[in-house]
């Protein structure tokens, strides 16, 4: 093999390492916000300290992978796509370490909540959960596979999060008005609905690079500057 | 002069020119921020409209930078600090589009807010206002100068928003539990601190941003590689 050849080789095996990396930490990110909404369901104290305390695998993976970053563009001063998808992933360490910052967030809310007789039956929350995780594992799918479709449908799954956000809150202001001793715990409740509302819209962040990324790799090859 | 010493001159002057813009897009959000906040405490709607259709320029300066920086990455292959500086500047970049944002989410909030009698005379919020603003001119300020002490200090300023915004959250809470009425119109005001606060967490991203790149320069200085 060609010295040329050789680099090249490793530069994409440590740019796939790179991609398995923020999938990981995607899927980390992913397992505290189910964690921080099932401890809130099952009104689960120990499950609820977990998430609590349990944010330093993501931060140290957040380090690791923008040294991957740093150090890809430093050695190998990649050029046109192979750019963009490594500045990409800078981008999208950042969103899901915020991630997980909100799943933190949904754990403290869940911890004051509990000590509350509970609101309601809570239905709309679990499902504002489910296509907030579910958005986020596409978002990063789509990055990796570079599937500009998969990315469009993450965008508009969007809709859906704002308006159970806008139902919830509906909901809750009308059990706030009837009896004031809710008040307290419905606010948490319409917090928690923020955190999985701003989660969406870090995987729409996350799409939104994608379809940057292969956009721009089209408009390039068009022009003849292939990579 | 050299055809070396003039890329390096030209990279110099395409980075200083870098900088400038990111602190026009800085000015621009936090002049967003103080007129939602101003529309707030003036109850006017034409202010709070004005930042409500009013976020195009930021946007346009957004990608405009974005674009600054991917060119620079691909024209001139920077190294260590240089290279650090503009990653960090996508990320500030995408720091400042969303405290532009956040503006337009005050305004939102204002809006509905004054469409009711006022919950109280309005005290903290400003407050918060003014310390978040700050917070994130320091921040810039710290990234163009360099500075880590003056970055340092913005990290330090976190700490009175959240105490702030945790009053406001009591206080609030006292005025819905006492009067129904109010419960509508503090929900706002309790966005409102929230969406302040988090300007703040941007103004921190963007001082942490700093710490790093300087660090960094500092731990690659020691080890003999300049630049």
């Amino acid at each position: 093999m060609e010295p040329v050849e050789r680099v090249v080789r490793h530069f994409q095996e440590e740019l796939e390492q790179l991609k398995t990396r923020l999938l990981e930490m995607g899927g980390m990110a992913e397992e505290e916000v189910r964690l921080a909404v099932k401890g809130l369901m099952d009104s689960d104290a120990d499950l609820i300290d977990r998430v609590l305390i349990g944010d330093e695998p993501l931060n140290a993976l957040h380090i690791e992978i923008d040294n991957r970053c740093f150090t890809l563009l430093a050695l190998y001063q990649p050029m046109a796509a192979d750019l963009r998808t490594i500045v990409a992933a800078v981008k999208i360490n950042t969103d899901l370490e915020r991630v997980g910052d909100l799943a933190v967030n949904i754990a403290e809310a869940s911890r004051r909540y509990r000590t509350h007789p509970p609101v309601k039956k809570l239905i709309d929350i679990p499902r504002m959960a489910t296509i907030a995780q579910t958005m986020l594992r596409d978002a990063l799918d789509a990055f990796v596979r570079r599937d500009i479709e998969l990315a469009q449908h993450v965008l508009n799954e969007d809709d859906q999060l704002d308006e159970l956000k806008t139902q919830i809150f509906r909901e809750l202001l009308t059990y706030m008005l009837q009896d004031p001793s809710t008040i307290e715990p419905a606010l948490d409740l319409i917090l928690i609905s923020r955190h999985l509302e701003r989660i969406g819209d870090h995987a729409t962040n996350i799409a939104e690079d994608v379809i940057f990324i292969v956009s721009a790799k089209d408009v390039r090859h068009h022009s003849g500057e292939s990579q």
